[in-house]
């Protein structure tokens, strides 16, 4: 029963289901926990929810766009 | 101060109200922490953000309809 | 695949059986979702690594047995 | 790589880009590791999502204006 | 700022050695998110911490080997 | 009823005390939100169960101090 959970800026759909395929996949090949017993769950944040070194995602995309 | 966390898919608002309550009596009659210590969060995913087995709940539940 | 999470104090195993089995019971009861699906957590922390009001719990406990 | 959550009742972005830049200095500042290893999450939930002494914060909220 | 987090029963530590390298590798390629701002942590609880379907994993793994 | 939870490698008491009283402080001065409404936990992870960039934390502080 591992959960796995990947904490990200929002994706799209399809980004989501392969993650939740691969990551899957990749963990059940390494712990030979069969691949039932795995939970994932992507918890999106908005850029202005998310920080690095002290600055929010949206201030470090803007920055980068300029 | 204990947390309880229930990571799941969308509820509605008279089942998050009641998890709330008989999750913290259940705990509190097991710990004996006052109930005024516990606090509790309902996280709730979309269906194509909770994953079982390397599928999308979003795709479980169309397979199961069908 | 609904996931439970306890963060608390350090507990005995008995209180942890009690938690998972009582905690699990009460969520299957309010959400309809069979049992078998329900992954529960006790993540315990020691008394130096839980905080309330700005004081560890180690702090606390010390202050009400004074 | 240190990750800091703050599990919250919904704030104005204002408050959100103040709690990344002040928590992660106040973290860097006690720890030493540098601001570029912190990442900082803002999990923000609704009012019938929070639960305190088995009561959600929208029925606290609501009493407490009463 | 990706950080995917893998809640599991104690494994070796040639396991989450792979898990770490395997797991980033994997959500590099499908988020196109580079790789030095991904962090992983591996969260092991011991098997009376671990619930399914109500019993700790520790009455499943021994209820299994009879 | 906010919870701050930092997830960091393995420090000393003073640190996580610290960390609490000074965290705790920052959230209340922003939030408005009074502190003995904060919880804290402090989850520590050894250095084989981080990973930054695919490696574990364990490998780079050994390539660190080569």
């Amino acid at each position: 029963m591992p959960v796995i959970t990947v904490a990200i800026h929002p994706i799209g759909p399809d980004e989501k289901s392969r993650l939740i395929r691969k990551l899957t996949d990749t963990a059940v090949e390494i712990t030979k926990v069969p691949a039932d017993k795995y939970v994932v769950f992507i918890d999106e944040f908005e850029n202005d929810s998310i920080g690095l070194a002290g600055k929010t995602r949206a201030e470090i995309v803007a920055e980068a766009s300029t």
